[in-house]
């Protein structure tokens, strides 16, 4: 039995988004689904008790920061990553190999892998498939991602040909690597910009390998949305039925639904608890920066609609103070809302998709939310 | 009904501590016990959830910064503290004059009350016995203090003097200011440094005017342990047996035993949560600072003869991981830790006064943690 497998339940007749499951040998969740983020084996400000009570089944970690801090061998010791952040729900861990290209000056790209400079403490480091597997299976994440490079965008198609080839051999390489297929899963990240030929390149190398699901690299990266929705447009249909797929790196409201309409089924992003901490909401309405002054005498909760710990218990004056303050326990306030807000996003996405009505959802959410105003913010 | 009741259970054969019981109008608390500080509304990084599930029954919130921010007039308006933080259970606040006298520069002292500069904004503020109690009343907590001034240690006799007799003056006006003694208690407070004749005189002043409980102020302010220990020991008998007393800032583990054997029945401090913040922990083998790098691969809990949760679920490698990363759940972790830790200790001290052996109990307790070598540090 492989670890990790996908289920199609269905598919909405409006517009073609997919409800599924995923199993993996920590739990199933269902589909669309958003994973919150914890670079280094935590979910800022949150819990694990936290993180389950608002829904959250799977999780993201990254390669590269828990390698360097406190490094793979300690998680391995500490019983793997689960339980050194005592999470018992599904991890994702990504391959590195964005944090490569996106955090460190100095790399330098060869066929074996990619040297560069831990951005820390500048010491000179080396990543290549072979090592992005040993970490990965160090840490025991139920989903593995495949090593990449993640080309800036734009991108020259000459420079995105060479790359994707080459993330196609280093796919193959990752697979050879991998050491624990039976309760790890490996997906492989279909790259190649915004070029649709490059993109079915990539899509044909990678799906002749045979991974048990398919993430969507390279963007969100600086590209404008509907260069975005486009590449979903024709790359998801690439991609066999019966596998997940995963958009990586995106988590605004309208690009989740968006994203969902295009087939995708997974989804992960720091927005939500990054903004957090500067005091920012994502809330039915439309966006509510905590901070500002009209707030200070406002005894109603963050977003009135929403049913979450956070606005059943607390007042956006309260909350200012806090963050104003610059108190913790303010953050975790906006951090449990924001992700609770996605979650149930979702969950009212797969609603949706189960009565076929997806397309209606999206129009009555945008127009609430805002995202319909000539000066929308993508958040 | 008085808003604050005392109820003497038992006095320990052993040592004369005292068991008892203080009623409020948010539910009922054993004694001796300790209150966690909730400087601006929030014992820093934790939840109410979290205070009650470690046994906390009431928490201190500081008048003074409230009254900066977000301003008592907006606590108010929220419905009170209570309300405002979400916490059902017992508070107190003090009178803002401990931050008035350690915290602002610039302060002076006139017989109508303190003019001194905002520790902030640098504004000039002015702080006197009427407006102390406004503020309290409006805060409403379950315990008030009255305004006292806190003269720093040492302090000549003759000076003492004065402000002692100022601070009595000082108490009867808090007393005729109170707007709600049928819900809010006030508690004088005792000063007069280590004179034993002026803490007679500040002890028959404020008793004469038959607060309903009394704390004594000016210790823990730089003097050595043993003059502590000697001024609790001539006050505390000048104190009625019927009423609550309150050792004000005191809260590392040997001050806590050794003021409950001087008859003292309520502690705070911010010694747990600030060191906590800094990754130090105390346990029942001393203490234990987590970012040490012998604790990198020590996968035990930080305390292995703890049973909070903190200690039931996660290693000292992860909480040092957490610590060093500087990520806010390790300071949640450790502060979660170390209330519960000098929650559980006045717990084990109630049951030793109950059991006659508090004198055994220090010692066992003492030799343990370390205090009894000749380099212990207090906490
Ligand atoms: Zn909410
Ligand atoms: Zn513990």
């Amino acid at each position: 039995m492989a670890a990790i497998t996908y289920e199609l339940i269905k598919t909405c007749k409006q517009t073609g988004a997919r409800l599924g499951k995923v199993h993996t040998p920590h739990g199933s969740f269902e589909t669309p689904m958003f994973m919150p983020v914890g670079t280094l084996a935590t979910v800022k400000t949150m819990s694990p008790e936290e993180l389950e009570e608002m829904g959250a089944k799977i999780i993201l970690s990254n390669t590269y920061h828990l390698w360097l801090r406190p490094g793979e061998d300690i998680v391995k010791e500490a019983g793997g990553l689960h339980k050194f952040m005592n999470w018992d729900g599904a991890i994702l861990t990504d391959s590195g190999g964005f944090q490569v290209f996106s955090l460190s000056d100095l790399r330098e790209i060869e066929e074996q892998g990619v040297h560069f400079r831990n951005h820390i403490s500048g010491e000179k480091l080396f990543l290549s498939p072979e090592k992005a597997m040993d970490i990965q299976n160090a840490l025991g994440a139920d989903i593995m991602m495949a090593f990449d490079e993640c080309p800036p965008y734009p991108a020259e198609h000459k420079y995105m040909k060479d790359s994707v080839e080459r993330t196609s051999r280093w796919a193959e390489r990752c697979l050879q690597a991998h050491q624990r297929p039976h309760d790890q899963g490996l997906f492989g990240i279909i790259q190649g910009g915004e070029y649709e030929d490059l993109r079915r390149l990539s899509a044909n190398d990678l799906t002749s390998l045979d991974f048990p699901g398919y993430a969507i690299g390279g963007l969100s990266v600086g590209e404008p949305k509907d260069v975005m929705n486009r590449v979903l447009e024709f790359t998801t249909p690439m991609l066999p039925n019966g596998k997940p797929r995963y958009l990586m790196g995106v988590g605004s409201p309208d690009s989740l639904i968006d994203g969902a309409i295009r087939g995708i089924d997974m989804f992960d992003c720091v927005l939500p608890t990054r903004i957090a901490r500067n005091g920012t909401c994502m809330t039915s309405n439309g966006r509510v920066v905590i901070r500002n002054a009209k707030y200070a005498r406002d005894y109603s909760p963050i977003d009135p609609n929403c049913t979450c710990h956070t606005c059943r218990n607390y007042s956006r004056a309260y909350i200012r103070h806090l963050v104003k303050a610059n108190e913790t326990f303010g953050f975790r306030l906006t951090t449990y809302h924001n992700l609770f807000f996605l979650l149930n996003l979702m969950e009212q996405v797969r609603e949706a998709i189960r009565e076929d009505r997806l397309g209606d959802f999206r129009e009555a959410f945008f127009e609430q939310y805002g995202f319909n105003k000539p000066d929308a913010k993508n958040f």
